[in-house]
This record gives C-alpha cells, sequence and structure tokens, in this order.
C-alpha cells in the first residue's frame, strides 16, 4: 500500500493531473470514478489506482481484477483526486490518436454530421458537448489548437464516458482542414449574429459541420469567413447568446430530429 | 476606502457570499462583474463595492455615480470576489418576491410555457436553464424547495442576468402546485425513461410545464406520477441520459420552435 505523498508515482499522479504537457509526453490521462472506469477499454488501461476504503468492499475489489493496480491510503488518494467526495478509483488511460478523416467518416455511408470546437476555453462545456454530441449522433468533433486539453480531468469527468467513444482531432491548421471539408461537401454552418435564417428553417440531413467559438468572444472573424451559412438561434427577452453548450445541443439535435 | 478586511461590512459581505441563510434574512444577494451590475435594476441595488484598480478609471467612476458606493482596496476585494480574476465590481441587490401565479402569467393572455426543477443541485446548470429559459421565452420556473439557491453566486454568474427577469418561485409544497396547474389545464411533462414518445412528437403550443430531476437521480418517482405525459429525447451510442440543462434546452427550444 502507498501511504507517502511523496512516492513517485503519487508525486506523477499530481503532475498528470495539472499538466496537459506532461499528459501528452506520457501518452495517458486520469479517470475518476466507478462508473467512468468500468467504461474505460481495458485494453487502454495502465494502471488502477484504488483506496485502502475503496477496497474494503468485495465487490470493490473483485472490479479490480485483472487490472495492474496499487492501493493507496486514504489521504494520499485525496491528494490524487479532483473531486471533492473522491469515490476511491483513478486510473491511467492511454491517449486517443484518431486520424483527422476519423471526424467525417460516418458509418454505413451515411452523412457526416460534425462540431467544429474553435477556442472553447470552459472544460465543463467541452466534456457536455462531448457527451451530447454521442447523444445526438455526432460522427466526430473538430478541435482548435487553442480549445481548453480534452484530457483535462474536468473536461474527463463532464464527458460522463463519451470521450471514450467519440472520435476528436485538434488540428494545427483549423481553416485549411475546414477548407479541405468544403471540397470534400461538407456544409459549415455558423452560428453567427450575421445569421439571417433561423436554425430550424436548414436541412441538415447533407453532410453538415457547425462551428461554435469562444464562450465570450465566439467564432473569430477568420472562421466565421469560412461557413457557408449563417444561422440564428432566435432568442427572447434580453438574451444576448446562449451557453456554448446549449447552442451547440439546439444544433445538434435540430440535426438529430431531421435526420430521424 | 475600506482596507481591512475585519470591517464589519466585508465580514457581512463574506457571509451573504457563503450562506443562503444570511442571503434570505437580509432579503439580499451579491451580483458581481460590470455587466451584470449595468443590467441590475437600479431600484433594487441597495450597495455597490468597487476595488481602487477599477477606480482608476474615468469611465467606472461614472459607472458608480447616483448608487450607494464603497472603495475597497484591492486585496480585501479579491476576499469578496467569487471568481478567479474579479472585474473590481460587486453589489448587493434585493431578493426578488414573485407570486406563485406570476410563473405561470404569460403575457398577452399567450400559452404559458413553464419549467420545473426538482431537487436541481449543480448551481452552473441552475443559471444556465435560467439563461436558457428568457432566451427560449419560458413565463417562469418552479423550483421545489431542496433545489441549490439561486442566489449562489455561481448561481447569479451563470444566469448572464436572466435572473433579473425570469419570475420564478421556490414551493414548499411541489406536489400541491403542481396538482393546482393541472387543474388550470397546464399539460406536465417528464423527461423519462417510461417515455414512449421522442418530445419532439408532442405539441407544446398549449399550456405545457416540463419536469426537470435532479442531476444523478432524475425525477422522484411521486413526482414523475404527476406528469400527464412521459416523453423521451432519443439517444445514440452508449449515452444513458444528458446534462440537465442540456435535456431542458433541447426542450424548451423544441416548444419554441412549434410556438413561432
Amino acid at each position: 500500500m502507498i501511504t507517502s505523498s511523496s512516492n513517485s508515482q503519487i508525486k506523477n499522479m499530481i503532475q498528470l493531473k495539472k499538466k496537459a504537457k506532461e499528459r501528452s509526453l506520457q501518452d495517458v490521462f486520469l479517470v475518476e470514478g466507478v462508473k467512468m472506469f468500468c467504461e474505460a477499454p481495458k485494453e487502454r488501461v495502465c494502471k488502477v489506482y484504488a483506496s485502502a476504503g475503496f477496497c474494503q468492499k468485495k465487490e470493490h475489489l473483485e472490479l479490480l481484477q485483472g487490472y495492474d493496480y496499487e492501493i493507496v491510503s486514504d489521504a494520499v488518494f485525496d491528494s490524487i483526486s479532483d473531486t471533492r467526495t473522491p469515490q476511491g478509483i483513478i486510473c491511467l488511460v492511454r491517449q486517443f490518436h484518431y486520424k483527422p478523416e476519423d471526424v467525417t467518416a460516418a458509418p454505413g455511408g451515411r452523412a457526416p454530421l460534425c462540431m467544429v470546437l474553435e477556442n472553447l476555453q470552459d472544460p465543463g462545456n467541452m466534456g457536455t458537448i462531448f457527451r451530447t454530441a454521442e447523444g445526438a449522433g455526432v460522427t466526430g468533433i473538430l478541435l482548435g489548437s487553442t480549445c481548453v486539453d480534452l484530457y483535462n480531468p474536468k473536461v474527463i469527468r463532464s464527458t460522463m464516458g463519451s470521450v471514450y467513444r467519440m472520435p476528436f482531432f485538434y488540428t494545427e491548421d483549423l481553416h485549411q482542414t475546414l477548407r479541405g471539408w468544403k471540397r470534400d461537401g461538407i456544409t459549415l454552418y455558423a452560428a453567427h449574429l450575421k445569421g439571417k435564417n433561423s436554425y430550424d428553417k436548414e436541412d441538415y440531413r447533407s453532410p453538415s459541420a457547425f462551428l461554435i467559438g469562444n464562450e465570450s468572444q465566439g467564432l473569430t472573424e477568420e472562421t466565421a469567413a469560412l461557413a457557408d451559412r449563417y444561422i440564428r438561434i432566435p432568442m427572447s427577452g434580453r438574451v444576448e447568446s446562449l451557453n456554448a453548450a446549449v447552442a451547440s445541443a439546439i444544433l445538434m439535435y435540430e440535426a438529430k430530429r431531421q435526420r430521424s
């Protein structure tokens, strides 16, 4: 049992919790909680850390069988946990390496439905968009290089497991990637103040992608200029904009509604 | 200028930031940031606290004219702020006291569209639902007594100002209130696993209310039993549920789409 927070594995876990660069170098990310552990693809789980308290239950110990695991004292476990009420289990999972074309490759020859996130900063928004995207049947998610790190523990938690199943790609050159998509016949829709058509007046049954910008600044002008169509989510009262995850959800579910 | 954090006003602000009971006793809540301050109904603002740094700009000082305000040293200001990068302005605003009927009284004799939140716990979700509800033209929001306090600073911030404009009511007896709504001809819709109809196959143009439950447990059985119709938001992949604010947004915007 690891009982000291100066243990090298524990020190490393704390680095991995805090630093995107360290996660990238070691090609892993942290996954916390029973549900997220159980949903993790088994072949990607490198190591499991369970608290002494967690291991007191027989059914918990059984969950750990077949994994490379370490038991950690409760106090030390709390130091690697990212939650206020730790469930007692954290694992290290190998990062995903999708190819750019995975994001647009809809199974069964269906028309792709994609999300493009530019400079999204809030971890909760990012994770919630992944979760909703899986629910809405989105093909994949393209991420601008300045978006929050997907492997941030708060993002991972908010995905509720969708991170294991939703293809995504961080592009170094968002504009070049989008120009390629346009050549491939994907229509780019930007929710934008310039939008004349309400979002529900467009037809999303052909290959489509929604462009979503930063929480406070929205899309950059350069990215918005690449859109084929500007759309508008109508807002009553004095509301000027919607939360990025909410706006994404409304658009993705309208596409799903039309496609069903 | 207030320069000591043992100043009685500062001590009181810290109590008000932390404790719902204290906010209720004093009948006020904290509003932070320039935009939220500017949108606050002037007659409800009791007191403004601005940091010394904030007051160095002439246009900032002008914003304070006509208000009862105090200047606070930057260090002391940080102690009352609820954000990591304080904007330098916090005000005390008088709480709202709507009547239960305000939640269902749609202007112009239109059919009410209402939200009912039972035991919602996440401040960000609650605030986001208020913001989206205003955007979707919702009439008012009914809150079960175990919901997170609306005047929690994180909720207030997430409303992005909708808290000033969206009627709401905390009911001590949710079931009794809902039975009254049913007698008044409001159809209660519950997003529920029992739901057979997809949410977009119902007609929300007549008086309607959506019931939303706790983030992990959903609606209690007793509350779900009061629903007139169970509806389902279809989910692809392995998604079992959506974030509460996302599910609310999809339902509210479907109602808005049908009503437009």
